[in-house]
């Protein structure tokens, strides 16, 4: 999947400390709601505060003393969540995994009378009531705290990251995404285009997210966002200053086979009024705690629709895009021989470009005049034949087959920048989004596995004599 | 329930109409996304249409073409829908609740399955997918038309009052009450203070809305808003115009006795930093397509919190309330003797007083001078004695003590307009907030059904001799 | 002048009071800038107040404990104003007249001095200093107050109220009008369309100014901003809910003839998009203040741009206007006895037109059909032939012939309001703005005192047979 | 005057080439209004261009074809101008300030008309319309160019730094500056705190601005705007993202002595809440252009009013300023001899300490230790006893002690920056802003040229033996 590649590493527990500033102060405003007792623990939650806070959970639960008490205790709860370390934290999710979930005797006989009983009305309803475990009300509780959607969404974050190493948060997480799910609803999400007019306060937001070619500096910020240049973003309207996914666009003539040039800070500006096409170059997600909220195809989607009235000259949009698998795919196919796609010579070639440092073999004409059709070749067919289930092997692939975008173009040395060299030797690949085929190609692509690609690039496979 | 009360009976479908406008506009954006076939139905839904109906919905479902080109495919189920009249709307539901409801026989499996194996970790999520109708993802996917929340709201309007006379929509509107219960979190929403410098469109939803003391013009509503009047409401971030509870609030000194009073255009304004309690006389539910939503709780402590910002001077926070049940209590004392309440005398006062129009008794001042110990005496039975289930049995009682209130003072001639003289026979109540007593208040209310109150309230229950 | 006409009459002290409490409350900010004293004065402003009074003017004049202070003294000096009664302002414009006025001693000495030496490159600057009343610096220092810039321009509607029955003010007047000619710059204006969504504030005025087609209430108003109706507005920066002038504009199909019908609230709105024509109906200056500030010229071409953009298909703008000055001229040609203008069947018809109730005519078949022509033939001879100086003498013909437009149709019966009768006999004129000859034409009235006139309406200055 | 020192050197031809593209954009709107020639124009205004310039200024001076169109027409003039190279510029200006300046003819023969009938009411007015020449007029059509007053105040700094080598133009300067005084009268302008949450495009001209301590990145300027830093500007309502002069405050607790420790961005942030004094660190005006329009009292005392509000435990409000005249001064004793100043040892220390490099001297322990007493007494003798005129020599000096600060401490080794060193020996003065004194420290240091200082350093001023 896309989102899990292209977001970058956070460290989540300063994202949650600058929650923390927030929170303290709203803290007084919340606390005048209600009597709220705030809980002190300790950094890894010994199991004496382990049973404070266990009756706090419950209280919440039991909303005692009215709704409104109960979300200030709930805030309380998070204020205490965000003081522990990893290892309270992993605690913490534990106790309510433990005391806080279905409760399983109740679950049995409603089974039983259902199944006694299969035409009543009013049975499943019940069912579902004892399937939603008492934790989701304690997650919507969180929801009013100040910055709480960011809180839960980090609080997320912080699952996935200690569900790496340990177990048992499995229901627990998923009932958070599904949670999350629903509230940021593409319905309920607003398409910004951003600007150098934004608060900087949300732009170093984009220097710090960008996940796939990096931005070095707020002068290589502000060339992004220069007029020939577009970059829109989805925000929630609880979290302003957040984008949850943004993409970068090009505004040029012809589709773009290199992104070295794109984001070449010294090119002159062009008039975007004379563009034809627009380069998809770069799409972020930015909340690792969003895992499995699916919102990139309603990104480019939305923003083609905005292109397309702000810029009537458009006529083309592509994308300009890595295949970041590239490499492990080529290691592969040394390993394992697959002995019938390479004759001698090309495995030759292929351990030359593959040992020593990534970019070394440019300096070397000779094999890199051998390299080129060797590599176009095994990247089509990397493409194209490699899959993951019915889908294709390369996430950024399967991603923009998904949308209904089809493979237009591979590109010869398209990114010379380290990551690019390391992970895809330099290949670029445009994806191709024509309006009229996009449901089409989904449908053929999802239904029969099958993927779409332009005829050039087919007869890129044919190996050349 | 106070929202059932409280809130002016609307006529959805001019609503509906206007958020027919604002999709028309939306339109073209959205059509944009996906090659979308919109639906032409004739108004009454007939059976060939119900079927081209049945077709777009399940394409809607599968998510043909992709998500978003469901989405917008939804939005041509959307448009569709807005065009039907009543018989065609209750046709679409029924369509749905049959056609996309709960598979019963997955249930049955699942639920043998689950007893076959009670520590099976995962059968339970199994079970939860298969409880959750598919009619819950085509509720979802209207969320993404413009105006497309407002657009559930009103159609839950249309659901509960289609379901008055008619009957198999239960299952439908539990399921879209809770997604609106998910969406409508009060952590998603906004506490804003309603000046005359809000927008036009906005304010004539307040006159419009106002649902205790009719609002006759603008300039009654602008006196409303003036410098010791104060006005706050819950918006939705995506139903911006749209206030979805109100509250109006004087700022005065000491306890409010007549709403009349308060009401007067031509009295002068005072200045609030002088006064020292807030009356909140008016609390209107807007939104029909809300009921069960409880939003009434978290305004009053929110609007008490921001006031004590606001003016510090403020030390009181109390209501003044009509008693809506009032009349009906006295007739049915009357009609089924309570014999040990009244003696013959008072007996024949109060038949003089529930006869003729309701206001009449006022100019006789012998009849008069009786009603009043009377009716004060009988008001305090039926607010501290007078039950439906646990809790009291009036309606605004009950949303008050549920808050935590308790009862404090009982106005004689509080309200003197025609509403007021006959549901309340001119009775109003001040219902204290005490900040420090509100979750003890509520606690005994609620857990042990106790119904606090002044001591002079409580002494008027003895009958004066 | 139009602005002269077109502006309703204002009550000035009401308009200052409203000012009066936004200073009150900006009161506390202002003076902690310095140590002001505030002035007490009594309404009248009796000659021992007069004396105390004339020594602040000079402490802010000499700017005693620097600018600050100064400026927070003229704050004090603003609030006395405003307390005073007509007597007392008019005693309080004298003191500045008198006393703060150009020094002519001084005056006379730069001149002789000028003479001496025309070459001085030096003398010229100090003659323009010595022509600079020590008032204008201190009307600039009212600038500073809250509101400040309002204060003035309700300041400047005082003198001339003032102005109507005595004199002295008039070189005050002129110099106020000159700061105010220069602080109101069309590039300091900001264009806004004037929507449903305005605040109330703002709305309230635009009811209480229209000065043409007076709106009845709110449902009148929110008919006039439907969706084939548009109102533009210049609004201040500083003074954000104060409209300077308005237009009102009708979106339609051909030339409206009729101004009832435009005003019809019962009538369908239209879809704007299939517009061809803009109607400009109404136009109303609101500051009194601001006379002699010229900005309906402006007002009406930046509306033609921003209709082009916003609505493509229009083709033609032109107005709906009244001919104010019609009845007086008719009452003139029969009482001079313009002798050769009419017969004397003609006469008669004149005499019965004019006397009785205004409208009365309009009910006898015989003496309508015999007014058309009359009355057709002798408003295009007052359009085109009466003047004043070498303009128009129809105030409003005036206005639009110096715009550069032209007289393109005369409307029988185009606006049976009173005012409409009593005025103008029921007749309005369409004057045409064509694009490409507004310069043209402009240059031709301006230089040449030539009216641009259609050929139809010259037709009708022939006397029928 | 402090602003002329403290305004960083500008660019102005690239601050008006950003200008340009604002034009460019705004230029079809503007165009729409009349039918505008655009000039064109060769860079440097030959003589032929000279004579078409000529003829355009002319049509807009007449306001030929309307006012409207006169505006369209100075847009094109404003066009040109920014085509134009400094020698065409420079033309531009001679040829306003030849042909469209007064009309000594008609000046003389108003003033021989005064003379003879000095009471004649009329004539004033007369020679104030002969003194006010036509480029004034032509100014102001400029203001209706987008952005316009942005390009007159650039129009003047070009003057500015034109008539630094160059004469003919003061009048017209003159003339430009008045015209802006008007416009940016302080009651038209706004103050704003900036965050970091302003726009990227508003903070990247606060870096570009500051002029006393230079801003070294955007992670400095984000400490700089840190919750114990605060920052003020002044806005003009048409120049929303140029500040007009900002200056820079820190929240502390007690009186800063050194401007290192201000801007350490690894220093902890405190909480403001508990500081007590506000150190004024930093004023900066931005617009060459607006040289000799005052702004700055009036934004430091804003600010302390807007201070006082907002952090009610502030007690003290203080500078924290170099004496950028110092080492000037002190090059002079040495010169000049001052010889009763200084014993022989102590002109020894000090020519060590004015040669070499500026911050040598510090590391050689002897040299510093003699050079403090001798430092700090110079100092409070330059601060004190060194005039220009009445007033302090020294700049900063002076401008705080007109707006009525005295002289608080000095500061040994407040500033080792390498200008700090430069100019001012590391030395730093506190002018501390005494809410009740200011206005009688300012009346006696305008009126009487008294220099009020505290007690500890006036005592610096005595001879330590």
């Amino acid at each position: 999947m896309m989102s899990e590649m292209q977001t970058k590493p956070r460290t989540p527990r300063s994202v949650l400390n600058r929650t923390l500033d927030n929170l303290a102060s709203g803290w007084k405003r919340i606390s005048q709601l209600g009597n709220t007792r705030v809980l002190k623990l300790r950094p890894n939650l010994p199991d004496s505060d382990l049973k404070k806070l266990k009756l706090q959970m419950q209280d919440c639960l039991e909303s005692k003393g009215g709704e409104v008490s109960s979300r200030a205790r709930a805030a309380g709860l998070g204020q205490a969540y965000l003081e522990l370390n990893d290892e309270g934290r992993y605690r913490f999710f534990k106790l309510l995994a433990k005391e806080f979930g279905i409760d399983r005797g109740a679950l049995e006989s409603t089974a039983r009378a259902y199944l006694e009983n299969t035409d009543d009305p009013e049975i499943p309803e019940t069912m579902r009531a004892v399937l939603r475990p008492p934790w989701i009300k304690l997650f919507t509780q969180f929801n009013a705290l100040p910055s709480g959607i960011k809180f839960l969404v980090d609080m997320r974050a912080d699952m996935l990251r200690l569900s790496k190493q340990r177990t048992g948060l499995e229901a627990l997480n998923n009932d958070l995404k599904n949670l999350l799910i629903s509230w940021f609803d593409i319905g309920f999400l607003d398409l910004k285009r951003i600007t150098w007019n934004e608060p900087a306060a949300l732009l170093e937001k984009v220097i710090e997210y960008e996940a796939v070619h990096e931005i070095l500096s707020w002068e290589d910020l502000k060339n992004r966002l220069d007029r020939d240049r577009c970059c829109y973003a989805f925000f929630h309207p609880r979290m302003p200053n957040e984008p949850l996914i943004f993409v970068q666009v090009a505004l040029v003539n012809g589709l773009s086979t290199n992104v070295g040039k794109l984001l070449d800070n010294s090119a002159p500006s062009e008039d975007p009024e004379n563009a034809d096409t627009a380069i998809f170059y770069s799409i972020s997600n930015t909340q690792f705690g969003l895992r499995g909220v699916s919102l990139g195809d309603f990104l480019i989607k939305r923003v083609v629709a905005d292109l397309i009235k702000t810029f009537p000259n458009l006529k083309t949009f592509s994308t300009l895009s890595p295949v970041p698998g590239f490499r492990d795919f080529l290691a592969q196919v040394l390993d394992k021989g697959y002995s019938d796609m390479l004759d001698d010579s090309e495995k030759l070639t292929l351990r030359q470009l593959l040992g020593g440092d990534s970019s070394d073999w440019l300096k070397d004409e000779e094999i890199s005049r051998a390299a080129k059709p060797l590599l176009m070749r095994l990247c089509v067919h990397y493409l194209l034949n490699e899959k993951r289930g019915t889908g294709a092997r390369d996430s950024v692939a399967n991603f923009h087959l998904t949308n209904g975008a089809r493979i237009e173009q591979i590109n010869w040395l398209g990114d010379l920048s380290e990551q690019g060299m390391q992970r895809s030797l330099g290949l670029m690949v445009n994806y191709l989004y024509k309006l009229s085929d996009i449901e089409k190609n989904h449908e053929a692509y999802v239904g029969q596995g099958e993927i779409l690609c332009s005829t050039p690039v087919k007869s890129l496979l044919k190996k050349t004599q």
